[in-house]
Parts: structure tokens; sequence; C-alpha cells
């Protein structure tokens, strides 16, 4: 172990953005989707954390300890035991998916440390290690899984450990994502929901999202128009995303199956069949809806991520 | 249409028990079992009612127009503008289906009527058209949905319309049912659930149902342990079922899956894999727990039936 050169302790993943909540899977679904953050890791062994970042929120990106991707990186070699072997990281990041929208940006910088520290490190977790770290350190598991594994994703917390399920839908589905020019945090988003809801509301999330994973597992296209319903948080929510109700309406009018909140907003997300070829049609709706609430949004329309983390390259021979 | 005999107007079904809930699907999955019901049913120009039934609730069954089978067959009839031609029937039962239990007795009587005549009727309706007849008679389509169609379903009521989803899990389930010597209205298991619920049990419930399904689907007998559990109705329940949780508790430790209220209860079901071979054990296991709250039970060992109603033999001679 004495004779590590920089490129032994050096790893590049590409991490997918992610959309949680799908609808009725309110804090348990998610989705990885087509825009990636890359990450340029290297393990140091002295104190230094360089932090360089490019697209993407980089002029806000915390340097130094309170740097996610570093935070991430500290915990996996604390828990691996080898904390004091490295004690420093250079992290080149950069990012597409755009900051504080309900595109998972946190999640793929926690991920993308956790998976190229791992790397580095001799691959010393599997997938549901990672999962099981990425999920102390966001708090939930609704990005950070679908990060990891890639495809949608079903997950359980049941006394602090988490049990995730992923899967690749039967249908080929477009999702048009409407980005729009403003930030929400997580923090407000979850302060407007109540404590209590009606037993009406959870039957209708909980029929939903039985219905959604079924008609995606088993490619049931017929079944999708009813299943990215809401009624335990958008309710709540339309009120930070101006037109909300509105951009969701103009998409299934242009032919979407379903509209959503990404996460927890800004994003609004619409669900369509590659076969529909309705893609640009709905995103201009989509844009169009906004607009007339005086909001400013760009569209992108991507695919569902099949991979999740993966090392693009590694720079680093075996050592094992 | 005039030279009707009376076997071109009489037609036999058999019609599955059904289990409601399945743990976190509250109110939206059902499962049908290879418990039947019986009906023998001719129609009559004349309004006579002839209500004959021998096995589970023989005594009990009302007879004349308040009949549950009439009502369906009545419905029926008016719906495809039939009932001026037949108005009235001679309905014969054979139950094996034990009433007031959570296993769907009333369903099977409302299935079997309105499968029966839309056979007689030269099958006017298809299934879907059966389950909103169904779904207006019963008020909820949880148990009449896979009476009707079979396997596993998923129900989602929008707008007083019914869409529902059935599949055969691609695990092969032996589905261990604890019949107590008591009955349950569903009425009273109404009665003590609160209006509202914290977010937390609603998601729970939710997480836990989409696994449920994603799990039944994909034949993932790892995820199953955590996907049969509730927080929104059973622990509301428990007081009006002596020795529940310890039920639940012994078929767990005896090695099932998970184990849930069949429905409304009385009953309780739980869950194993035909492989496992452990259904003697289970079964005795939660006899046993019965036993030490003071409640005698027998335990009926199933299977998921995959068909739902069946014409048994059809004994009228096609008209069309």
């Amino acid at each position: 172990m004495k004779n590590f050169t920089d490129n032994k302790n050096r790893a590049k993943v590409r991490v997918p953005g992610t959309s949680a909540n799908c609808g009725p899977g309110f804090d348990c679904l998610g989705l990885a989707t087509t825009i990636y953050n890359y990450l340029d890791l290297t393990l140091l062994k002295s104190n230094r954390i360089v932090v360089e970042s490019t697209g993407e929120g980089a002029t806000n990106i915390p340097r130094g300890k309170r740097n996610l991707t570093w935070q991430a990186v500290k915990k996996i070699l604390d828990v691996t035991g080898r904390a004091d072997e490295f004690k420093g990281a250079i992290i080149r990041m950069k990012n597409n998916v755009p900051i504080s929208r309900g595109l998972g940006s946190s999640s793929t910088a926690i991920v993308a440390g956790l998976t190229a520290a791992n790397e580095i490190l001799g691959s010393p977790l599997d997938k549901n290690g990672l999962l099981k770290l990425a999920t102390e350190i966001e708090g939930h598991p609704d990005n950070v899984a679908p990060a990891i594994f890639g495809g949608f994703t079903v997950s359980v917390m049941s006394s602090g450990t988490v049990q995730t399920f992923s899967f690749m839908p039967r249908i080929k589905l477009k999702l048009i994502v409407s980005v729009p020019d403003f930030e929400l945090s997580t923090r407000l988003a979850r302060k407007v929901l109540p404590r209590n809801v009606s037993m009406t509301d959870a039957i209708f999330n909980v029929s939903r999202a039985s219905m959604l994973i079924a008609a995606l597992v088993e490619g049931r296209e017929d079944l999708l128009p009813l299943a990215f319903d809401d009624a335990l948080h958008q309710p709540y929510r339309k009120k930070l995303v101006p037109g909300m109700t509105e951009v969701f309406e103009a998409a299934k009018s242009a032919g979407a199956l379903g509209a959503a909140i990404s996460g927890a907003g800004s994003c609004l997300i619409a669900f369509t069949t590659a076969k529909s070829g309705l893609e640009q049609k709905i995103s201009a709706a989509m844009v169009d809806a906004f607009k007339s609430h005086g909001v400013n949004s760009k569209a992108l329309i991507l695919n569902v991520d099949r991979n999740g983390a993966q090392i693009i390259k590694n720079l680093r021979r075996s050592s094992k």
C-alpha cells in the first residue's frame, strides 16, 4: 500500500439526475433519468480538499468540509476504516442537473462521492451498502436509490434500514421535464405539508401507487392515465409552483399520460410513450402554460436511465 | 324469443371467495382464493323468487327480493332492458365461503348472480361491465374485482368508475386462512377507523403496497417480508380480533412471509410459498395463538384462484 500514485487513487463516475415521488409514490418512488453529473475524484493522503466545478450551480457549491461529495467520501472512508490513510481529496465536478429544482442534484453529489471512493478503495461495498450510506447522508432514499440502481425504484424504510426494488418499465417512456426559472427549497416544500391527511386521500395514493407499479412492470399503458394522480403532497405544494395545475392539464391535453411535481419541485414532469411522438407538443404546451402564469421555463426531453451510477473509466490499476 | 324452455334460461357458476386489503392495500388490493360458492340460476317469466341454499350461512340468507343474488340478477336485467321478460328466478346456492368473516361471501353472491344472468342473456356484458355493476351493488371493488377476474387485483376508483388490473403472482403462494368462530360485521370494522391518519402512516402504506405489487409481479420473494405490513387499518381493528397481533407473530415465527386481516376480518391470513412446505406448521401456530386468547378457530390452506367466476356448464343452447 506504500506505492500509491495519484492514478491509483483516482476514479471517474457518471450519476443520473432523478425524479422522486412520480405522483402518488410520495417519499418512496423514484426514477433515474438521462441527464448526468460527472465526478473525477482523487483521494489524497494529505488533508487538502480541492473542489472544482463547472456547469449547473458551479458558483454556489460549498468548498471544503461542507462539500456534500466530500462528506460522502469521508463517510465511506470512516465506515471502511480507511480514514487514516486518506485525509483529503480533489473533487472535480461537471454538472448538468439543475440545482434545487427537484431533480436530485444533491443526491448525485452524494452517490458520486460514494461510488468513486468505493471504486478507489477496491469496492468494499455493493450497491445496497452504498444505498445505506447514501440514505443516512440524505435522510431519505427517494433520490439516492434511483441514482444508484437506475430505472424506477420502490423504497421501503423499516427501523432505519432501507430496502429498494429497481426495475425498467416494460413501456418505453419519454419524460418531459419542465424546468422553471426559480429554485424551490425542499425544506420549504416540506413545511407546507400537513401532519395529518384524510383516510380517503391516503387510500387514493395507495391505490394509484399500486396501479402505477403494476402498469409499469407489466407494460400496461392503458392503466397509466389514472396512475400518476396524487392527493398527499401536490395539492399543498401547488401554491409554491405558480400554474402547476394548469401545466399538468396542458400536458395531458397535449397527450401526456400523466404529470407530477418532480420531487419537491420546482420542476414538473410529464410522461408519454416514445412511440406516441408527442414529446415536442407536450413540452411546448407546458412551457406555454407556465408562461401564462408569468413563469419562464425550459423543457428537457429525457428517457429513463437504465444503469444508475457508473464508473466511466477506471484510471486506477487494481491493487488486489 | 318465444320458445324458451327452462334449460335455456338456466346457468351454473362457480365464484371464488376473496380476501381484500392484503395488509397495506387497504380498499384497493384483493385476491381470489380456492374456496368456492356455487349458484344454479334459472330466470323465470313469472315474478316468483325461489331461494334454496345449502352450506355456509344456509339458514340466514334472505329469501325474496332482499336476496343479494336476486338484487344482482335484477340489476343486470334492468341495465340490459330485459326486466319485462324475466321477473323472477330460482336461485340454488351451495356455499363453502364462511359468512361475515372477511372472505367476500356477499361479493360471491353478487358476482354469481351477475355472471349467471349475463350468461343466460347471451353475454351482453364483458368482465369490466360486470365489475361496474358489482361495484355499484357492493359499494367498493376490493372483493368483487378478484371474484370476477381471479388472481391478485389492484383497483382504482375515479369519479364513480372503477379500473382493475389483475395478475397471477410469479411466486407460487400458499394462503393460510385462520377462521375464528365469531363473525365480524364490516360496518363495525369500518366504524373503528379514524377519519384522519398521519402522513407518516399514509406513506408507510404507499411504500408497502408498491413493494408488494412489485414483489408479486416480478416474483421477488426476498422483498415480501416487509411488504405485508400495514399502518392504516389493522392497528385500529386489533381490538375487534382478540389475539390478532400474536397470531401474526406466531405465523411469522413459524416461517410465514407476512400476515394480515382478511378484509374487515374476522379471518386472519398468512402467506408462504408452496415450496417452503411450512403450511401445516404455520396453520398450527395460528390456531394455537388464537386459542391462547380464548378464540377457537379452524385453518384453511388455500391457493390463489387464477380464473375468478366461471360458468361451470352451459345448460342453455345459444340462441344467437
